[in-house]
């Protein structure tokens, strides 16, 4: 192996200029010629692809989003886009990938791998930490923080208002993101797609709160709720109190941004190193993590296909802490 | 004057418990008994009323919303409710007033005051800055900086993806809080009920962009704009220029919460002070502000139903800015 | 079990208040009464003891500090200072009880334990991660996040001037903090008591480092070093390299404070949960901990006596990232 | 005038990216050429200039530091570096300069107008806030407000233990920096150096505090103090009071950097403007600043000689909220 090139691919996550910045680094401290490909797998095909020093990731560490930009590529769901990908990856004798993403970059680069034989070693960087392969992915903790942030904001108002905040969060189809958010911003109420809570659980929680004289309350729901959208729940459960004064706040694409948090360039500093090291190692098609504080490497189909079990117990803090 | 109380009404900001800090250890300071009253109007109609000493307002300074609790009250628009509200402060000897608040706020005040004869002395607590009398209302400078912040988070992943972002912020009729966010959040477009921006003008400036090669804009919309909610207005653009990749995000409550900034705590405490002084002084029915650089008390009549003109200039700077 | 108190002590940390919150509400969610004890052993001995309800852990999990303060006791390293706690512990039918501190607290609560019977289970609350027993501390990653965002400030002037600034970060004998101060930080130097760095190589590093064209540098020290203070240790780099421009940082107490992250507010609530329950199941003088993302209860006297080594790859890394 | 150049110089601010930025944009928006020049006067001397496009300042106005790097030069202040300095700007054909700086920038830039003719704009680039012609200058807000979130946190672990804390804050012979961050992080003295607080007041008022039972104090120290550093104005308070248990607090460069805030991006991205507007217009030798929300241009020699007097009210107002 002596050149090797990273990309970012799919939703962007703060901490991926970290994890390019260990990628590169790593590269010239084992004596690799490294390079980096804008747009994820677009780049590969337009060959928008350049040679990157220590310099060029000097002073990112600390940026949200991602230098190399991200994108999805429909042309590389192709067989003549991953072969144009391939010949540009042959014109700068690139033989190892190190890819930044999440599931759908992994699929795309172990098929690029059965047809072309070019070796990917991803690291999970999404803020949904709905990866099998990894404890924690790159860009998680730090959305959570700024997800939490926002609830303090809008916890002060509530309790200056005596209101019921309904407030969305991301995690696609999964509580990951909203457990930490309901239990660390002090929610009495969480909402997420493995566990069903009725409209009229909301409800019954809500009255029971008010007869016992708390005056705000914070509802926490996952963007992949199954009662729908909280602005749909948010209605659903108006109707049945009609004198609640609520509001609904979706907090949106603020949570993709930001500078990372500590753990979060931790993590990416130990992955991006991981991914240089497995490549170097021979791996292909595995993806970096962390688990139980041991770096491991998984397979790229265990990551799309094995499922990450959300710890059960976590629900049932949110039900103690708003006693 | 022996006895003086201080309430919270109307939207909360950052920076109310600042000024009640101020009110109740100036007070103090000036050897005058202090009350609090709870949900403002509310709380003096229904005699929440309670005795405030130095420790009372210890280590609030740097919370956001109010100790005091806010609300809109109806029973106050009634003659009952402000002869109930005129009984209880009479029953505590209260005999004087310091209100921290908007302009629905100081409307009530005058009434009480041509009725009861109780003088009120107010502070603008408002994140809109929509005040006549002050350069700027305490919590603006908070407000602004939390949507700031917001867009820097939203930035990134803009620039990451290419995308245009509509972000709407607060601020009711006016752009105050949506200007110096399209100017500090870097925005190629700002939208204020202040100036006509059509959507064809929006379209355009995308366009002129995107041929100069940008690759992601912002543009601020300030709630009140006449051209609609930024759905709405995002709805409108996609229509015209169909391959747009755009997305949406409201701020909303976020803005009104956290820890006051450094100038809001400042604006707060000086007016605070000035609130006791303006009541020793025997002045009724004003509102303190700050207007350059100075101390000054405007009647609440001036506060109401006087316009404070937006820098025309401003609006400008975003052209300039985003070349 | 019925009656429980719980208390803080030694150096605060971020998240001690969320800790408190998750005791109170749990006890009250399992039917047991809880008290409140002030100035940690200090408070037991003076009787300092108070009825907790919910309502009293209202609105402080975003809290820093201790709203049960924290002291260290001289009188309880006495006989009589113990004899009068118990007295007072008994005096209130107080047979258990929950202490949020570090070793230091750990050793007080098994003597007690050993003379009065009184059994404690303990979380660890202190920034410095330096407790066997749990893969984190209450308040670690606050403190290191607060660091960090302190250096990205600092390397902005850094950058912008080309000097060498030396930053020395908390942490007691170990270099946990500063580890990842230093990978996040992006420093290009870390010095801490688990392995040694001579005066010599920094010099070294920083001249390499300038005939690279490196511009500006960040040394991150443990409190602990053996080779002296951030204040020493950049005086013995001057006397080397007298062109230096050398600037030099204490952190100090900021890392102390401020409001928890998103990791120790859960962890918080996850080990004051754990608290409660070990009581209940009868257990005494252990520590609730997270190792692995398992809760495991490690008796005080392990946490004490045995030592949790830093991971050495960490130490690694600084060298690869600053290539 | 057809071609500009702006470097920033002194001690760096948050801000001058912001005002970079304006400048750049706003000469381009006049159809000008603009050039960066590196390292302040040095840059100048060395060559170290070159062309600046709209895309050379994107995505800088949230980032603290100077992507211009500042620097003191030694050289600039003899004949034969001014020679060369106008020599380079001759070759790029530049007649005209805008210098983001403080009085040590004008001053040069005055010389070097009466020797080469060359006009020159400044903005005030300074956390010191201490130049007569403006009200603010670019980086004092966010400074103030970076030392007063560093307040807060300590604050909380003042709370938590009862100990008197001395914090040293920047702002070189002035206390314009030291007093909001005393008001606003709720200090219960300030020293600076326009008034006269001995270590006799000090002692009084903290015994005062006691015997009201306050438990925590903050002392605010401007670095320019006449009693001394926060360490020897703590060893003289603690040689009075010797059971008081102090702890130190040096902020340092942390306050010099960070992103900018609302107001210093607004102010930047203003006076960027109005310095090439100034320039546009004829002038020279003036430093465009923001008196009473007036745009106003002042000479350099006035900026320089002439006093900003802090508002003596403020010091009264500690007095006050302290009670």
């Amino acid at each position: 192996m002596n050149k090797i090139a990273v990309f970012t691919s799919g939703g962007d996550s703060p901490g991926m200029n970290a994890c390019i910045r260990a990628v590169v680094r790593s590269a010239i401290y084992n004596g690799i010629e490294v390079y980096g490909i804008r747009r994820g797998f677009n780049g590969m095909i337009n060959g928008d692809i350049f040679r990157m020093e220590s310099s060029s990731v000097s002073n990112i560490i600390q940026r949200g989003g991602t230098i190399l930009k991200s994108a999805r590529s429909k042309e590389f769901t192709t067989k003549e886009g991953r072969q144009k990908a391939y010949d540009n990856l042959k014109a700068h004798n690139i033989d190892g990938l190190v890819a930044i993403g999440g599931d759908g970059t992994f699929t795309g680069a172990n098929i690029f791998y059965q047809e072309f034989g070019v070796p990917t070693i991803g690291a999970p960087g999404t803020i949904d930490n709905d990866l099998y392969g990894t404890d924690y992915t790159i860009g998680y903790d730090t959305a959570v923080n700024t997800a939490i942030n926002a609830i303090d904001k809008i916890r002060d108002t509530a309790d200056s208002h005596e209101r019921v905040f309904f407030i969305e969060v991301m995690g696609r189809d999964s509580g990951y993101i909203a457990i930490p958010c309901a239990v660390g911003g002090g929610a009495e109420i969480v909402m997420i797609p493995e566990t069903k809570t009725s409209i009229k659980n909301v409800v019954e929680t809500l009255q029971t709160g008010w007869s016992r004289s708390k005056t705000s309350f914070v509802v926490v729901i996952a963007e992949g709720d199954e009662e729908g959208t909280a602005v749909e729940i948010a209605a659903k459960v108006q109707k049945e109190i009609p004198r609640m004064d609520a509001r609904v706040t979706i907090l949106g694409h603020v949570q993709r941004g930001g500078s990372p948090s500590a753990a979060d360039r931790m993590l990416a500093s130990q992955l991006g190193i991981a991914c240089v090291d497995g490549l170097l190692q021979g791996r292909a098609c595995e993806m970096a993590g962390i688990v139980n504080s041991q770096l491991v490497y998984t397979p790229f189909i265990d990551t799309i296909t094995k499922e990450k079990a959300i710890n059960p117990s976590f629900s049932q803090m949110i039900s103690i802490l708003s006693v």
